[in-house]
């Protein structure tokens, strides 16, 4: 079990790292000076460039490194995408309503927050004392009305924990149950809540001038538009099976309730990728041996069910031979995924991957594993790594009848029995108009099964009735004049198939709020000192870090000049981002304000470079510093900075410097 | 004046480059399999690809070597921030809806269009051809009913050529007396049209689950939310001016009527540089000196005003001492601009930059000059670079109180007379409440002129009225008991200033389409090929072009398998995005589907290279080719695609290779 503590083994203190990030303006709420607005947040010239960073090693690490097909998709999606995904179906959290205060509260979060305020009190009573979860800001104003330090009956402390395990499982009926079962009433007015309503979290839009109502959503995923653009990559690809398409955007989702800072916000950016798989050939991945060695610390699902969260750790060779781990492309992206995350700087003692429970996947996934970074907020989803089967390819092909298919030559012809359907089109289309399509398309996606079934029927009744959701009130009838259907000896040529999906779906917002969390820690320095006691440092790897170099002159000396410029030309022409920091304060101070920002490295212009144009370079974490020309020290700053060389390297290679910092 | 011709001198067809980039997967109509969705487009592997080594040049460019403060902003803003800024009152275009057809038409663009027609129509009766700009697709199928080939009065033509030229001046009632006067009728159905109507530009949404009307925006620009934060980015600069903040994200326009192709749409990525300058200081740039000898082509104010579009060629320095441009730091931004467009490959010869006319310009801007750039559209603008004057921090600071201001130390302290205003605080809150801070502000805010005069009336009549548009119905009443206006001598040592803003915009996707159309041509090949006669280039710089390596086998001989995974390898390695072509099509075929794409270079693996381990390496404008070892050969691709080094370096210092490319 990771704990809560910095790098360094101190106790983490979220309050201290967020007054850290917001006053060196790493985020800031958005619309501040208008009130702010819920879950919309800024981020300032830190969290942007660690952002472009991560963004940039994303792309090298997989869609450069797997010659993935990135594609940029619009946001702006017309209605009818969504209604075949099922997103305006499915896509809602409930909420309730107190009609006394107006307040609007997420059902499940209300229902759970209450719960566990008096499973806590009950402890309390029983003079017991357990660690509940960090309450989020909201929470920290408000008080719940109904909870008194209580003891409760062992039968009713259970069936709360038990309501509690299973809470995904309920809809609205069921949540209503429990409000009434339980007496939830409005938090801060102690009125009955008005019943459950879902409400569907994409935001909503009028495209066009003639929209008098909406017509159309900002994305909640990336995917969509990577599905419907499967033909053209197929293309693109040269018909060649396996590929992934990728795609990096904003994403939206409107929060009923948003909290939790950075974690929950209605404004993101995800990297998505659609991995398209042949599912008959096992989903092999065959660069999988390459990596099956690596070691993995898993949550699987029986696990979870059997109430513990004992995770294991194994390789993912041995987890996809024992199918704990579904496929070897599941598990080559799982690695691929913690590659990445450990490359960026994340605790590895705080990455573990959880397998979804049946009960929580989202309506499109077959079987899900996210990675979950461990922090202040406990463990939390920040890549999900879903098999969506051929979910949405077969339901855009179903609704617009385009063959979102892979057809592959086989090597020899394939002779077999078949019953066959043959429309007259001619009456199809008067008949069925703008529905003619999917009623074709609906009938040509029926099983042999079915098809046998429903030649009886023809023969019979001449006529049939053909389940279409998308057309009419749901059944379709056709009689003979329309259909036909017969058994005949057919030759393929060519398989055609749909391919399935693993989407590897990264929320970047969650993952650099971690990387902070897991980089923070404080140094404890000299008391001589007259600086504080305490500095905080921002431990993020040279890689990613926002500033690279931080050109500190001695002193505001005319002399120094000409030095801090060439310096800052030569670091700008090998792409190293760096900045001056030539203001009156100590040198100390300087660097230390920069160990908040995460720049990794710090150089120095004093009055020995002026005579032997000599630089020193200091190194965040170690706060040791070596000296040398201001050559030797650029192109060590680069290769410390595009990870060909170690701290530990240079500093053994450089003449070590001890004097000039006043620490 | 540019002319339409490729860089080789070639008549320039536009079906010829769509067709090419709508086949090789550069975009596609986003929502294709659904009929698509006007003004959408995705963008396929290589042209994401090209996007983004465009943000990364450009933030090198701009943001690194200037030491910008890049900021990410949110999308979705709510509806008081556009208020504030004039967005919701003022950016809109005129629609005029025909009541008989349902069609919704952009009432400039109708009129426009209509007697542009009409003109055309005159010329041809008159037997004269002139060049008019190539209809938009969806005027290639409508017809425009009332055109017939007919003379007009002279006098009549001379009218409609002086409203063409002033048609931004009109709002909807002078709209309506154009199409009244002019006979303007339904294009399709010849009905007569409903009269104009504003339509605001900006897509509407709901923020949160309690809104029952539209709350919120998508932003058209990323200014607001840079211009919101300028207290806190002035914080993290350590107060210090000018800076600049800069942005690069998605904005939206509900165009009335999408068309242009890649050029208008209605979701598009910008990059936003707001550049914050003491306006007493005559907006010097302290790096002018370093490039005022760099030559425009300029188009001023005043020569189109005279109906000329002569452009003359100055240097930056003489452009800003003759009051051309009006001031360094505006020079200095469109130098900048200039040289960020070379260097991504944009054809000088159809760079141009305009200076707005005072009835055109964004209800914000103080000044403004288009970077233009020509292709088959005409001159279209592509990079505005605004003077925005104080206008948004200054209308921000008085909505909110919120101080967008600079403070700055005195050298020495300046006393002067001053009439100060003093604010019954104990009776203002209770009766403005909410609207008490922007009545504060606005007093304070009132000129020494004003403050003079109201405190003469103030004396007289013991009340005092303020203009305070965002407070009632505009005008607010105060009396005695609330103000007191008295003159005192004053002690100053802190200077407090509203900067000005000066802002280069950049329009990706359209600065990305010219680049498409200047990169583009048509290469010629040997008679005696199998391949087709005419083979399309596109001669995107290295630097830039979306993949800069194909890897191609002869052939699929087993013996090549290892030579394609080692170059991949170290290419991936070095950053070089590659891919490998080992399909079964002849090399010719392989390297001319690459030019399609712009891959600047191609590498062999050939029988010679299993026995020597060399390789070829061909560039794409020359199609010569070196062979040597495969280390040479991938850092000499290492050397060209960072600029470190020109192909005509490469091929003088690599042995010549001719025989191997069937072409």
């Amino acid at each position: 079990m990771a704990t809560n503590t910095t790098k360094t083994g101190q106790p983490f203190d979220r309050d201290v790292l967020d007054s850290l990030l917001r006053r060196t303006g790493f985020y800031m709420p958005s619309f501040e000076i208008y009130g702010g607005e819920k879950g919309l947040f800024d981020y300032g010239p830190p969290l942007t460039a660690l952002q472009s960073n991560f963004v940039d090693l994303w792309r090298k690490h997989f869609v450069l490194k797997e010659k993935m097909l990135e594609v940029d998709t619009t946001i702006i999606t017309p209605e009818p995408v969504f209604v075949t995904s099922g997103h305006v179906a499915k896509f809602a959290d409930f909420m309730s309503k107190d009609p006394k205060t107006g307040e609007i509260f997420r059902t499940d979060h209300l229902i759970k927050q209450v719960l566990a305020a008096r499973l806590k009190a009950d402890q309390d009573a029983r003079g017991k004392t357990i660690e509940v979860e960090k309450p989020d800001e909201p929470q920290k104003k408000k008080k719940i009305k109904d909870v008194k330090i209580e003891k409760l009956d062992d039968a009713v402390a259970q069936e709360y924990n038990e309501t509690l395990a299973k809470l995904d499982n309920y809809d609205g009926h069921g949540f209503n149950q429990l409000i009434n079962k339980f007496q939830i009433k409005g938090p801060t007015s102690g009125a009955d809540l008005d019943p459950p309503k879902p409400f569907n979290l994409m935001f909503q839009t009028y495209i066009g001038p003639s929209a008098d109502k909406p017509n159309g959503y900002l994305r909640p995923e990336t995917a969509q538009g990577q599905f419907l653009n499967f033909q053209k990559l197929l293309e693109f690809n040269k018909q060649k099976m396996p590929f992934a398409s990728a795609s990096i955007g904003k994403s939206f989702r409107n929060e009923i309730s948003p909290r939790q800072g950075l974690l929950r916000v209605r404004e993101f950016l995800v990297a998505e990728i659609e991995h398209y798989v042949d599912p008959e050939a096992g989903k092999k991945h065959d660069r999988f041996q390459l990596l099956k060695d690596t070691k993995l610390t898993l949550l699987n699902r029986h696990t979870q069910l059997a109430g513990s969260e004992k995770t294991e750790v194994m390789t993912v060779g041995d987890a996809v031979e024992n199918k704990v781990i579904d496929n070897e492309t599941l598990g080559y992206f799982i690695v691929r995924i913690q590659d990445f995350l450990l490359k960026l700087g994340i605790d590895h003692s705080k990455l573990r991957f959880r397998q979804h429970m049946a009960n929580e996947m989202a309506h499109y996934a077959a079987d899900c594993w996210d990675a979950e970074l461990y922090g202040s907020y406990g463990w939390i989803e920040c890549v999900g790594c879903a098999d969506r089967s051929a979910y949405d390819l077969t339901v855009h092909m179903n609704k617009t009848g385009a063959p979102l298919v892979v057809r592959e030559n086989l090597p020899e012809p394939r002779k077999f029995q078949e019953y066959q359907i043959d429309l007259n089109k001619k009456k199809l289309g008067p008949k069925f108009r703008k529905d003619a399509k999917a009623v074709e398309s609906a009938v040509e996606s029926l099983s042999q099964d079915l098809r046998e079934k429903l030649s009886l029927e023809l023969k019979n009744s001449g006529k049939i009735t053909v389940d279409i959701p998308s057309v009419g009130n749901g059944k379709t009838e056709l009689d003979k004049d329309l259909i036909s259907i017969e058994q005949r000896e057919v030759t393929q040529h060519v398989r055609e198939y749909t391919p399935n999906v693993i989407e590897p779906s990264f929320g970047i917002g969650r993952i650099l709020y971690h990387l902070l969390e897991h980089s923070f820690w404080t140094r404890q320095s000299a008391e001589s000192s007259d600086e504080p006691s305490a500095r905080n440092v921002l431990s993020i790897p040279p890689l990613i870090a926002p500033i690279k170099v931080l050109i500190v002159p001695l002193s505001n000396h005319a002399d120094f000049k000409p030095f801090l410029r060439q310096l800052t030309s030569t670091l700008d022409d090998l792409d190293v981002a760096n900045s001056i920091d030539d203001s009156s304060a100590s040198i100390g101070k300087r660097y230390s304000r920069n160990d908040e920002l995460g720049t990794p490295f710090g150089v120095t212009v004093d009055f020995q470079t002026v005579k032997d144009k000599t630089i020193t370079l200091r190194e965040r974490d170690s706060t040791k510093q070596v000296r040398a020309s201001q050559e030797d020290i650029c192109h060590a700053i680069e290769a410390l900075v595009r990870g060909r060389e170690t701290w530990e390297q240079v500093s053994k290679r450089l003449p070590e410097f001890t004097s000039q910092e006043v620490d």
